[in-house]
Parts: C-alpha cells; sequence; structure tokens
C-alpha cells in the first residue's frame, strides 16, 4: 500500500535534479575532506604509506554490489582463528595509547574486542584517525581473527580479538552523545551504591531513545516481547485459534464514553477502541469458534503509575465453549504456561541479559497453573490482617500482598484468580449460577500484578439486557452490541492480556515504559 | 490487562442481586415453556413418548461439566460409521416433510446432514419442533453415522448423515434473519444470470456482518487472510528480523497533515500514524538491523473506491543492508514468494472454497521474482499505444494495463518495479547514484494493483536535509526524524504492504471490503 508522501512535496524541475545530484556528491567530497584532514597531518611527517587503509567512505548509495562479504560479530571466535574478516559494526569505544589503539565494535547485543598496532603497514596517522572516530559511528573494518591468551571479560566474543588492517566510517555520529551507552547499560545495584557512576534517568533514556534502546539490555528485552507474541500465537494457533484483526476507530464509546480518546472522522467523532471485545465476540457469534488478535488499544485514563499506558499492545483472545467456562480458563492456564516454557527454554540468553543489568528471581509456574477461588483469596489475605468485605474488589496493594502470600504458599509467580464478585465485574459478565453473589469471571496474576481480566460473557440477548438494564445502561447506547447474540450465538468467554506488562513482570522489571518501544502516557506522546 | 467497564455501573443492592438469579431463571422457564409447547400439541393425541428427547435447554451457564464429548462436523465420514455421536452445529436447514424431517448441520465451513424420522423412539411432535425451529439457532443432536448410498453433494460432508435421536436447541436465532446464508453464498455468476435468484449486496452483508461472515466463503477469506499474516511473520523470522510494535497515537503529522486523524489527547492534540515508517527507521537506527511490524495504519483520505481503506493493517518491514538495496528487494521478493508458495501449498481447501463462489485463475508467481526497471515499464506501456512521459507517474489505468502487459509477456501475477522517477518519490527516497532522474525505491504488483511500495531511505542526516529543503519542507516539522540519524545509522530499506490487498488480490476479489472483517471507509464506521 502507498506509503504516505510528505505534504509540499512538489515535481521538481529538471534544474533541481542536477541539483540533486549535487548534494549527493557534497556528502561524498565532506567524507573526502575529513580522510584528507588525517592524512594532511601526517603528510608533514613525509607521505602516509596507510592512506589507503582508513577514512571515512562515502554514502552507500548502492552504487555497486562487491563480493566482499562482511561477517556477524556473534560468530568470532576460536573456530575461525587466523582468518581474515570484514565486519560491519558500531564503534562501542575506541582509545588510543601511543602507538596503539584498542576498539570495542559492537553488533546489537555482541562486542568484540579490536586492536591497531604501528607497524608497516599501519601508520601512525591511521592510528590517529582510528582513535579520533566518535562513538556509536558505523564502521567497516578488516582484521585477522587472533585467539587471546586471556579471556576478554568485557566483550561477549571473548575468546578472540581482531587485529585490524583496515578502518573505515560508513556513518558518522556525532562525538557528543545525550547519553553513553555505558551509563545506560550500567547494572542497577551499581547505580544504587551512591557511587561516582553517573546513571540515565527514564526521562533521558525515552528522550533519547534510539541510543537508550541500543543498549544489550533492550536489545535483550525488545527480542523477549517478540518472542512473547510469537510463543501467544504459536501456543494459540496449536489449539485451532484463527488470527482475526478489529477496527480501532469505533463509532460509539460503547463503554460508557469514560477514558476514551475522540477522533475527527471526517465530518462526524469517532472514538479508538478500548478493546477488541465486541468485535472479539462478534466473530464468535460469527462462527469462528475460536479468535485472537494482537493489536493497539487505548486508554485515556490520566494514570501516571508504573504499570499504566495510554496505549499498548492488546493480546486478545475469545473462545466458545461447550458446557463450563473452565474451558477456557485451562485454554488461556495453558497458553500461558506455553508462553513461560517457550521464553526459559527458547530465549535464556535474553533473558540472562537483562537480568545481569536488572536482577530478577527466575519466574516460577506450575503447571497445571493454580487456580485459587475469589473466596480463598480473600480468606488468606483476612488471615494475613487484611480487612476487607467479601465482595470488595482487590485494591492494589491487596493484589501485590495476595501474590507474595500465595508465593509463600504455593511457590508460583503466576495464579488465576476465579469467581470474582458480581458486583464489582461489568454487565456482560455471566453470573456463577450456583452463588448470584459470584460470577464466572477470573483475573489472572504474575508476580502480584494482574495481567489478564476475563469472564464467561452473557451470550443471551434477553438476559444480556435485563443485566444492563440492572446496571442502570441506556439499552439504546448497546443495542447493536446487544443484538449480535439475536441470530444464535455459542456459550463464550476469553480474556485481555497487556503485552507490555507480561514482559516487565516476567522480567521482574519495575516499569512499563522499559517494555513499550515507544511508549504513551498522559505526559509523553514523543518520540 | 483490566478489561475497561461500562459507565454507569453501580454496585448492585443485595436485593438487585436475587433479581439478577430470577433473571436466569426466567430465561430457563422460557425455554421449558416453547419445549412445553411442542409437548402440549402432542398432548391432545396422547403422551408424548419423545419428550425428553427434545426441547430447548436452559442457557449454557457453567452449572455443570458434563462428560459427553461434542465431535466436530470435519470428522463426519465413513471412518466413524455406526458410531452414536454429539454434536453442536448451526441449524443450517431444516424442512419437515411429513413423518419425516431433513436438516442441515453447519460447523464453520462444513456441513452434514441430519434425518429424523417418525418410529418408536421419535413421535410426531418431535418432528414437528424440530421442523419448527429457526435457521441459524445453535443445536445439540445426538445421531447415529449412516453411510449414505449417493453422495449429498449439499454438504461437505458427502458419504454420511446422521440419524438423530435427541435434538436440543441450545441458542435460539430470532425467526426472521435480515440475510440469507443462502443468497450471500450464491456463486458470483449464477447471481450475474439474472435469475430470480435473490443476491445481497456489498452494504447489506456489511450491516448485518455477523451473519455475512457465516458463509464458508468467508470463513475461508478470513482463515487465509490469518494465513498471511502467519506466513508474513515466519518468513521474515526465518531471515532474522524482529517483530516490533510502533505507537498509533503520534505527536506530530509528521507526513505534512495532509490525510491525518487528529485524536484529542488530554490537553493537547495528537494524530493518528499513517505509517510505522519513522519508527522502523528508528529501530533500525537503534540496532534492531531487520524488523518488522504487523498493525493497524491510518489513512483520513475521502475515497471512496474498491480498493481503499481508512482503516488497515500494514504489513512492513525494514533492514539495514550492506552495499546495495536490492538485497532489500531480493528479501521482499523472496518473502512473498513464501507467502504466495505457502498459501497454495497449506491453504488449497480454502482457496478452493473462496472460488467456488468467486472464480478467479490461479495466482502465478516467478521464482524469483521478475523486477522490471521503470523504464522498461514505460516502454512496453508506450508499445501498447499509452501516451506518457518518461518520468511521469503510473496512474491506476496504466498500472493495471502494465500488470495484463507483464501477465502476457511472463506468465507472472506478481513482479517488481524498479527504479522509480525520483520526482514522484517522497524526500526521503535515495536517489539513484548512476542517473539523478531516477531513486532506489520500488512498487510492488499484485494482478495489476500495487500492494507494496517502498525504498532505499536516506540515512545521512545532511543529505536527508538538503532533500526536505528541495522539497520544500519545513526543517523544524521534520527535526526529529532527521535527528534520528545523527548518531550514526546503517544504509537500509524496506517497505509497507496493505495486508487486506494482498488478500483480495491473491484471491481474485473485487472489493478490498470482502477482506476487512469490519471495514472502515469514508461513510462506515459499523459495526
Amino acid at each position: 500500500m502507498s506509503e504516505a508522501s510528505p505534504a509540499g512535496e512538489g515535481a521538481p524541475s529538471k534544474k533541481a535534479l542536477k541539483k540533486q545530484q549535487k548534494e549527493a556528491e557534497k556528502a561524498a567530497k565532506k567524507a573526502e575532506r575529513q580522510a584528507q584532514q588525517a592524512a594532511d597531518a601526517e603528510a608533514s611527517e613525509g607521505e602516509d604509506y596507510a592512506k589507503d587503509r582508513y577514512g571515512v567512505s562515502r554514502m552507500v548509495q548502492s552504487h555497486e554490489k562487491p563480493d566482499r562479504k562482511l561477517v556477524k560479530v556473534s560468530t568470532l571466535n576460536s573456530d575461525v582463528a587466523d582468518q581474515t574478516v570484514w565486519v560491519r559494526a558500531r564503534l562501542h569505544t575506541s582509545r588510543g595509547k601511543g602507538k596503539q589503539c584498542f576498539v570495542v565494535l559492537r553488533q546489537q547485543q555482541f562486542t568484540v574486542q579490536g586492536i591497531l598496532n604501528v607497524n608497516e603497514t599501519i601508520s601512525k596517522a591511521m592510528i590517529k584517525f582510528t582513535s579520533g572516530v566518535a562513538k556509536e559511528s558505523i564502521v567497516d573494518v578488516e582484521g585477522v581473527v587472533a585467539v587471546v591468551p586471556q579471556k576478554i571479560e568485557s566483550c561477549t566474543q571473548q575468546d578472540v580479538e581482531l587485529r585490524l588492517q583496515r578502518f573505515y566510517v560508513i556513518s558518522q555520529s556525532v562525538p557528543r552523545l545525550p547519553l553513553q551507552i555505558e551509563d545506560a547499560s550500567r547494572p542497577k545495584g551499581e547505580e544504587e551504591e551512591g557511587s561516582q557512576a553517573p546513571t540515565v534517568n527514564q526521562d533521558t533514556r525515552l528522550d533519547n531513545r534510539i541510543l537508550d534502546l541500543r543498549t544489550q539490555t533492550n536489545q535483550a528485552i525488545f527480542r523477549v516481547e517478540a518472542a512473547v507474541c510469537q510463543l501467544f500465537r504459536e501456543a494459540l494457533r496449536k489449539r485451532d485459534f484463527v488470527e482475526i484483526h478489529t477496527p480501532k476507530i469505533i463509532s460509539a464509546a460503547s463503554e460508557g464514553g469514560a477514558n476514551v480518546f475522540t477522533v475527527s472522522y471526517f465530518k462526524t467523532n469517532a472514538y479508538l477502541a478500548q478493546s477488541p471485545q465486541l468485535y472479539k465476540q462478534m466473530a464468535i457469534a460469527a462462527d469462528f469458534n475460536r479468535v485472537f488478535t494482537v493489536g493497539a488499544v487505548f486508554r485515556a485514563e490520566d494514570s501516571n503509575t508504573h504499570r499504566h499506558l495510554c496505549e499498548f499492545v492488546g493480546l486478545d483472545l475469545e473462545m466458545a465453549f461447550d458446557y463450563h467456562y473452565h474451558e477456557v480458563t485451562d485454554v488461556i492456564g495453558g497458553m500461558f504456561n506455553d508462553i513461560f516454557r517457550g521464553l526459559r527454554d527458547r530465549f535464556p540468553t535474553e533473558i540472562a541479559m537483562v537480568n545481569k543489568q536488572f536482577p530478577a528471581e527466575p519466574f516460577k509456574f506450575l503447571d497445571p497453573p493454580l487456580r485459587l477461588e475469589f473466596p480463598e483469596g480473600v480468606k488468606m489475605l483476612k488471615d494475613a490482617g487484611v480487612e476487607m468485605g467479601d465482595e470488595d474488589d482487590l485494591s492494589t496493594p491487596n493484589e501485590k500482598l495476595l501474590g507474595r502470600l500465595v508465593k509463600a504458599k504455593y511457590d508460583t509467580d503466576f495464579y488465576i484468580l476465579d469467581k470474582y464478585p458480581l458486583a464489582v465485574r461489568p454487565f456482560y459478565t455471566m453470573p456463577d449460577p450456583n452463588n448470584p453473589k459470584y460470577s464466572n469471571s477470573y483475573d489472572m496474576f504474575m508476580r502480584g500484578e494482574e495481567i489478564l481480566s476475563g469472564a464467561q460473557r452473557i451470550h443471551d440477548p434477553e438476559f444480556l439486557s435485563e443485566r444492563a438494564k440492572h446496571h442502570g445502561i441506556d439499552l439504546e447506547t448497546i443495542k447493536s452490541y446487544i443484538d449480535s447474540f439475536r441470530f444464535g450465538a455459542p456459550p463464550h468467554g476469553g480474556g485481555g492480556i497487556g503485552m507490555e506488562r507480561v514482559v516487565m513482570l516476567y522480567l521482574g522489571l519495575d516499569n512499563i515504559r522499559k517494555t513499550s518501544m515507544f511508549p504513551r502516557d498522559p505526559k509523553r506522546l514523543t518520540p
């Protein structure tokens, strides 16, 4: 589909086209000039015999398709000792020291040491140039892989270093960075020790997200996040779910108008969907049987907490069941265990990398998952000294306390709290047939924080109308929702999961802004 | 994450809770009454000996967890002949005929015939009841699988029928449907023959989308759509891409403000993203190397055509490359071939099902895909009598014509048109280093319609600024975009794909509203 064009673009004249060509040449010339300057310094002491071995390359504009193969930093180890390789990487650090220059080259999570020594092919001018390249620039280097006698602790590739022979800058960074990658990577413990080591606060990180995301920790966090989505979909496809896509722009603030963002839609107003629930249920009424959807959901809540976002990724599912909504909780519980197992078994490197900066206990879970009933939860809280009514909802502190009590008693960081009081759930929640005070609804928790809310939904339009009236809802405003069930609908249930919360809590992080690549909250709309 | 609560919900009183219990009982009683009425009719002729074998069941409210296993319609064949099975399905049709009743039971794409005959266990009253149940109701039936002497052409399960013994209504449909499933399923040819056979127009379908989606064709279309997403992700993960999520709410109408929806965001205004491009590029600048994202994109274009939507699902990707942007076109081309092959080999049933209603030629593609350069395309058009300038963009009719010419010459429904004139592309497009009139950009086409637009992007901030100025863009408005490249950025390129278009064109459908579950266009915001 066509990429949106920027406004103000007109068709440039032929003259302008020539000008454009000149602009490209200008950039290339600038690069040449810089290489020249380095060479000039040398020139006073005589011709630089290394001058073809370094410099700033012209901009990669797809001039040619050279045969040269670039290898990955992650593949550099003793298996390829003595081979000459080309690597494109970021200049993580560069330190000139007399006739030597040490560099660390970084490629995503991986780092390798490089070294240059003045000799018959490497000139002093080349060392000087290399030492002066700004950190975070992208460079192409040629070097020989050499096994080192002692492990290089500061790099991921600990057994080898690169003896560099050529060094070209592909894309230059400005020399003054708004944050240092080392500072943004400093382990949490060290930050707190009150040492002189500088730290980077959350806002500075987010203001300069492009740099912040380059830390090994962030490279790992967002790979874990991708894994959560992948495992969610794998687990559900395995269970015969079909992926669907639901509209984000909706005509009516169906959930009553609170906490909804308004959109100007041609000559009328529309709203941003707070959840895909209505559409998931329509897909069930339309015979898709089991559906899931991964997509943006929006909450116009003025909540500035560690766990609220105004836009987040919803992992939503809905399914028809045969006789009892525990068929749904079993599926969701099994799915979560598939995710937890998949993360543990397939992404241990990424998890360890995050733990290095943000230490956390390994995530524990039971198979099958623990399902507690609400009254049992209340009893545990009361036994621990909490005063609350039997049908009160759980406050956030009580949720956290219950999480600790459950962990102590059952040794699990994940559990299902089933049978919430009817009074604290939405009108479409199916009441418990055996006890009218309770409902066929559940929340699920990770490390004591809620990550899923769900229920059996009422699929009978008459009963649904009764329940809506009971809640004082004007039936006219939810007519199309109720009408969705007038053409036969199977009993069904489901739930909605906050993706960023799952990643945050699985990894034991303290702020949801760490697991949203470009977070949106009441105070942040950029970058 | 908590499901949004409807407004107006208060905690009901204990009295109210009792009332709620009564409401549930009322629904159950109503069902009983209906069963009773049928029995009563019989009663005048004596006790109904079949009265326990049919009726309207009470609402499934998760009272119990019976052992009874429901089997899938798709599994009913001669392998299970003579077995007694329970099935839950929709009543597709029901036709009483004296002492017999024929029904067709439907489960998603699958149908099976059921038959009831009056005998020592099945009463006349039971036949009457069964014949009177509204179509589209959901029923639980018990029956014996019986091999039939002649294939049942009207059902997907052609070798067997069910000799029904029990028949219970689980969820009733209203008797008057706003559209008939048969009418909505009628093959396109028959529709056009001007016969009396009623048809369902697109708007009626969409107004009653829940019913419309129940057709076998729609069940298949949206399974193909799910497959496209799955194959897209599989193809890219295989090529080391990482999935990311980009914000839909953005602070500035970065593309200039045209065709952008405005959102009220707390005390300020924000906009809905027209594409994730800026964020994909930031992810590349942040070292993710290869990224993709699947998500909603928004275009406030007042275009009422067969191929425009105001909200669609973007399949977007972006990757760093080494030397030449053809590394990118190779990856994208290979990915499309993986999708086409995957659909053909893994989803032949679904494709055939759609073709039954909407006939189309099988989708043809070459491996590797055909890559034409823009001037070659222009030459083909000129040779065919089209008058156009060498650097004019392609009009929609010319795109379609070129698609037919390419099909005739190369026998492919997919091709890449490379090297667009620089003048018709956005400012961030990398100019061709060898010919300033052209650019390192490309569109890709399926059956003559554009489904992807992409390019090598300019990764040098100075050159990007020059190009923006050249296009008359105020640099202040795109400062943060340009600044994204100041800390070193690899050469990169990518593209954006319209998911609904891919599905529409692969299947040879005529309207994008057929491949969007709940489409949004300038005139449609519901359901």
